[in-house]
């Protein structure tokens, strides 16, 4: 089908106020976060903002019946290319499509439509005193649908687990212009094991196996207290080392992060008054709870980490737990700033390696970047073993894109070889189909068969996950 | 293929002490725990026990290429009768390839065979001050291979979850004699969302998609202390309007168990020094974390009880707090003596509900009872709104079979009309297929679809879940 076709049969079925076509306008729609759109920018066909389920389902059926694509975005936050049409066809936004569908108190659970945004779900939760756990970086800007398509997650994994573990329930369109609930037609338990997991199955496919129009989760008490310790290395084993004493301790922070040397001197580069101290390794405790544990939790990690830290302070004070968790908070902000001509790059940005090999993958990569003459930020979340790294080039520099290229690639290798995922947190999309083969062996022909078995025509976020 | 040429095939794949095919024998794995099996038994053409992965890849591709059924089996502890060969065929018995392969301490990781019982994995971890969370009440007999399978639980799924927040990857041998790795390859890290999720897919698929033949855990730290509140109701609507306001303040504990009017009586004509107080409800809740936090949330729990109960109980103390648990303990036992010529059936047996509806569903129960003159008893864990009823029959009389049919019938749909789910937490089996198309609607075709794009000829125990 043409395009011209495309478009005047998409206006049939949606309002003029709810589909693109102007190229103008689908030129945002050709990139996310990621590098590879950077360098390789895709522009749909169209862009649908449908705000029902009909909606969707006259979209999708539309698309299946003339073997066009169709790929789901949320907000766009992705690092991977998920969300964008590398083979064509039509975006299916669903940012605009917001609604909290209902907040069940007494059943702990809220209902909620794909477009919701992280931090307004919490805000909204809070007078309850229910919270979502998950809360990743992005939390300002990322949608629940989207975290739910990755199975997104951020600091408090350690503790809390990934989106999944929150999931009761789905709405969801299938390829074939189907509407399924998985967790029960019109369930509101909490426990269920009856049939095949499909809500679980849905859960980070990245959109190649349906439209997510609707999602149910759980919510958790919000804990009542919080503190945030600071610990300073010399050593950087020391840190991999501490985190592990504090789990022996039979304690679960709430998160752990790391920032290594090339993460301090970014950060003390880009904002002087943070002052870290120059050191091999910080590592940040999150504890929460209810106020003695906090406490109790609190003095335990300081003791433990005195065994090997030049200092550790512990603090629960708001203003003093903000100064602390400063340096990780411009983290991100401050790897994008060392160097006046460069810019951090997402790519090779989110391995997972087992704690016991935290040390040796940091150093690895160091000095990866230092054989291809890229200059690495490392920090992450060390508490489970995710580590961001950014890599910071002028993209500018066709040579600087090849060396970086190349130096994604062996972190990609080197974090399978460390029993790793190249992926912790972020997902697949295109940058990371070319590892899944290495990482799964023949497991990637039973996903392939599981996706054909929900999109016989393969028109649903094609060219992603493997 | 006939029975003869099977078991001569199967007598060159494996050697003959991991061979069954006498009839005295093939009786024994004829029932699992299941009223339904106890009525219809259904002998399997041969068991095997394999104890290898090889040996496990040679019996399923010797059954695909003859179009001969492969039915999965752990310790028989199942109550729906999920591991029986209803449409005949080979049963796999998983439960005497126990070996803990390796107890991964620095990643906090376990990786085992099927065959392991689940009480001794958590004695083996306790040197290591890890423990696995889920606590099914067959603990001293069931295996971790059927708690995947069955995505089994317990007590502590409130705070902890249930067996999929704690599988990270599983060898699989695929009903077409493939081994596959979910969750990576050789992967030891926690975090990792690189590809469809065949591990959460497999996690309570009862066995229809393929063998697990290797587990790989996340353990957590064992908590230190412990404490046990009992809490007496004269309504029964106090239990569940007490444990929202636990959640509201905040506190998740560990297990929060429920015994209504129809579980004490059971348990003081069972033991009567146990003497529970003659009451609508009692609640159990269980508290663990470091020691100042337990203090705290059971002196929380006891104020939030005190406003509705008749008495509330708070003991950290151990001898005391086994005293309080005991009813509890009991009950299943209990439940079975209620009639001096009758027994307890496990038939529509483990109902989920939401919270909001716990009081609505025991009460409809109670009078369900009553109408088909079957006494019940009434227990479960109330937290997550898993109702366990106990319907005591004698067996011999036809009868009685017929009226708990119908009694048991009329609670599924119940749970289903509740918003909630015919099974929280023992699975389908045979026995809660029928209720498959109302609780999913269409989304069955989907777990259908699934499960032919993995087991194509349908051998890999047919007959369940769907």
């Amino acid at each position: 089908m043409d395009f011209a076709a495309i478009k005047d049969e998409l206006a049939k079925i949606l309002s003029k106020d709810k589909l693109l076509t102007e190229e103008l306008d689908l030129m945002y729609y050709s990139y996310d976060s990621s590098f590879f759109t950077q360098m390789e920018p895709s522009v749909p066909q169209a862009v649908v903002f449908p705000t029902s389920t009909e909606e969707v389902q006259k979209v999708v059926r539309f698309a299946y019946e003339n073997n066009i694509n169709i790929i789901p975005r949320g907000a766009g936050t992705g690092e991977t290319g998920g969300c964008i049409a590398v083979n064509g066809g039509i975006v299916l936004d669903l940012s605009k499509w917001d609604e909290i569908v209902e907040i069940d108190a007494r059943n702990m659970q809220v209902i909620v439509r794909p477009g919701v945004i992280h931090a307004r779900l919490n805000e909204e939760l809070s007078p309850f005193n229910l919270f979502f756990p998950p809360d990743p970086g992005s939390s300002q800007m990322c949608t629940i649908g989207g975290m739910v398509a990755n199975n997104a997650s951020g600091l408090r994994a350690v503790k809390y687990g990934t989106t999944e573990q929150y999931v009761l329930g789905l709405e969801v369109v299938t390829p074939t212009g189907d509407i399924i609930y998985t967790g029960g037609m019109q369930a509101r338990c909490i426990k269920n094991v009856s049939g095949l997991n499909l809500t679980k199955l849905m859960i980070g496919s990245e959109g190649v196996l349906g439209i997510i129009t609707q999602i149910r989760l759980r919510c958790w008490p919000k804990p009542k207290a919080r503190g945030i310790a600071m610990a300073v290395f010399d050593q950087l084993d020391d840190a991999p080392a501490t985190v592990l004493d504090v789990y022996k301790a039979g304690i679960l922070p709430s998160g752990i992060e790391i920032l290594d040397s090339s993460a301090i001197k970014a950060v003390n580069e880009f904002k002087p008054e943070i002052n870290l101290p120059n050191c091999e390794a910080i590592l940040l405790f999150e504890v929460d709870g209810n106020p003695p544990s906090v406490d109790y939790e609190g003095r335990q990690i300081k003791e433990i980490a005195d065994r090997r830290a030049r200092s550790v302070e512990w603090a629960t004070d708001p203003q003093r737990m903000a100064q602390l968790w400063e340096g990780r908070s411009v983290t991100a902000s401050a790897a994008s700033r060392v160097r006046a001509d460069g810019t951090r790059v997402f790519a090779g940005e989110d391995v997972s390696v087992p704690l016991s090999k935290v040390a040796d993958t940091l150093r690895a990569i160091r000095a990866l970047g230092e054989k291809y003459g890229i200059q690495v930020v490392n920090y992450g979340h060390i508490g489970d073993g995710n580590v961001h790294t950014a890599p910071v080039i002028n993209p500018e520099i066709p040579a600087e894109v090849e060396r970086v290229m190349k130096l994604v690639d062996e972190i990609h290798h080197l974090a399978i070889a460390m029993q790793g995922s190249t992926t912790g947190e972020h997902g697949v999309g295109v940058v990371r189909r070319p590892y899944a083969k290495q990482e799964h062996g023949q497991a990637v022909e039973y996903m392939q068969k599981t996706k054909a078995a929900f999109d016989p025509k393969g028109i649903m976020n094609p060219g992603k996950l493997f």
